[in-house]
């Protein structure tokens, strides 16, 4: 849950008089996103998201992710579009932080998701990496192998208090993936944090995409290992094949994997389960105890680590061949 | 900043087919309120507010408080209307919890409230307590001189750790209010709360009032001690007397106070000031750590109780005469 920033009336009247959104009738902090305070705006007209930019997004990268969401809504994927002030200006600034006005896109996320939500998820992350194709603007992975590093180098001192001898077992696992992260598989734009959260279903139908701040241009096929990752464990830990196999299967149906693809997925599900180790295990010794934030257990994707780790060819994760 | 229960939609769906207010589109947890759990629906029929009762509020005094809000509506006081299922009850239960389907106002609060905002607010403290007057409901204050009593006993012996000699101070503040307090005062229905957050206006004018779940027969004068709390100090502590005055005299207009109104209302204030010390205190030691709520500084209250502690006039709260 997040709101980090509260606003005052007089900021955001004074905002708002630079957009065409009709006179403001109620704004509500709302419970949802770790990385920015978002609110739900009720104007005359419509009603919309204000998101207040507090870490880990770069004013400079806005320009990107919102010609992205443009890009794909252009194609089809239902996802919110900013709002461009009088000035034409899709970026502002309210209460000292980058701060930008985007659609309010109904729907709700799923805390249980079923197999159909699975393959519902497959088959709209294959849509946007084909929708991503000719998108021309170019953004890198800040969290990918270096970064990785990067957030390990920060918290191996103190890690053996998570689990016994897991600055080893992290050390030996980040020198693995360095050795055999794949550098020829097909590349593009993919979305790097499809979480439930961030999927929205109306009944049984997806509606929509957000949270887009993650983006950039990384193998494809890692953006499915993050959605194994996010969608097919249960709540107990284990792997559930059929939403595995159903995830996959939709994907290959609307863009087929290539057969490296496949052969990687397993390492590439490694990968995916250490980037959000290592993000928690960090926000965990660094974010302040401030009350605002409740921190993620990291053992969580430590265990699905060790899942992946063991996996040695991709029937195990629900696809029946290659 | 609230929102203690998390709802799956399957269970919202489930809740939802018991009322007609069409089908659901979003709900998102707002980080609005201390008390209980508050959802913002949109349904394809309105917007609505979706609240789980977490604590504090007892299932069994629901209708007293939708009663109340149901009665002052009648009288033109504009504040949320529960909204009845099929089957006619205005209280259902989901996730384990009394939950209700109110009516979402449209508003924001003033986080910095000018003199006119303080006028506003002492009209409509006046219009509630007359609006109230042929309400036919009752509820007792558990938030008055005996249940302030339990609070401090709860939090005594820890006291001292916020300030030398607490102990003895509330001890004798407390001595001295159950010594003092006016028994033939004129009594009514209160709010009770009526702090900033409560209160909406839209541009300058006082669009509703929320949050009824304090409100109970009392003292009418006590209601408006506890403005002069929430209301006339500045972020530096002091007292704005034009605030004060602004308050005070928009109340009379509607509402001429008696003598021994005012004569006692130094006193009440000191009583509404020990009552939002001692609530944030019991909470500073018993609310669990959970990073769910940002727990409130119990020495604001401290320092406004020394503040009417030393009042011998009702002119030092800015009414110029009796």
């Amino acid at each position: 849950m997040a709101v980090y920033t509260d606003i005052s009336e007089y900021e955001l009247s004074d905002f708002l008089t630079s957009y065409n959104i009709g006179s403001l009738l109620s704004c509500k902090g709302i419970a949802e996103g770790v990385e920015n305070s978002n609110f739900l705006l009720h104007t005359q007209k419509d009603a919309y998201i204000l998101t207040l930019y507090e870490k880990r997004v770069n004013e400079k990268d806005l320009p990107f992710f919102f010609g992205l969401m443009h890009h794909l809504a252009g194609k089809g994927i239902a996802c919110p579009q900013p709002i461009a002030a009088k000035d034409g200006a899709l970026v502002s600034h309210l209460a000292g932080r980058p701060a930008a006005v985007i659609t309010f896109l109904e729907g709700m996320w799923i805390r249980k998701p079923n197999v159909a939500h699975c393959r519902s998820v497959g088959a709209v992350l294959a849509r946007v990496h084909l929708a991503g194709e000719d998108f021309s603007m170019k953004h890198e992975n800040s969290l990918s192998l270096s970064g990785w590093r990067t957030l390990w180098n920060a918290c191996r001192t103190r890690a053996n208090a998570f689990a016994t001898d897991l600055s080893v077992e992290i050390d030996r696992e980040l020198d693995n993936l360095e050795d055999l992260w794949p550098v020829d598989l097909p590349v593009g734009i993919i979305h790097a944090d499809l979480f439930p959260d961030n999927v929205f279903f109306l009944g049984d139908r997806l509606s929509g995409l957000i949270d887009f701040y993650f983006a950039c241009n990384d193998l494809l096929a890692y953006d499915i290992a993050v959605c194994l990752n996010a969608w097919c464990f249960e709540k107990d830990g284990s792997f559930n094949l059929t939403k595995g196999s159903a995830m996959l299967s939709a994907y290959c149906r609307e863009r087929p994997l290539t057969e490296s693809e496949l052969a990687f997925l397993p390492l590439l599900a490694r990968g995916a389960a250490i980037r959000f180790f290592l993000t928690r295990l960090y926000d965990w010794f660094y974010s302040p105890e401030n009350g605002l934030v409740v921190k993620k257990d990291p053992l969580e994707y430590l265990r699905k680590l060790r899942f992946f780790g063991q996996i040695r060819q991709i029937s195990e994760l629900g696809l029946s061949k290659i």
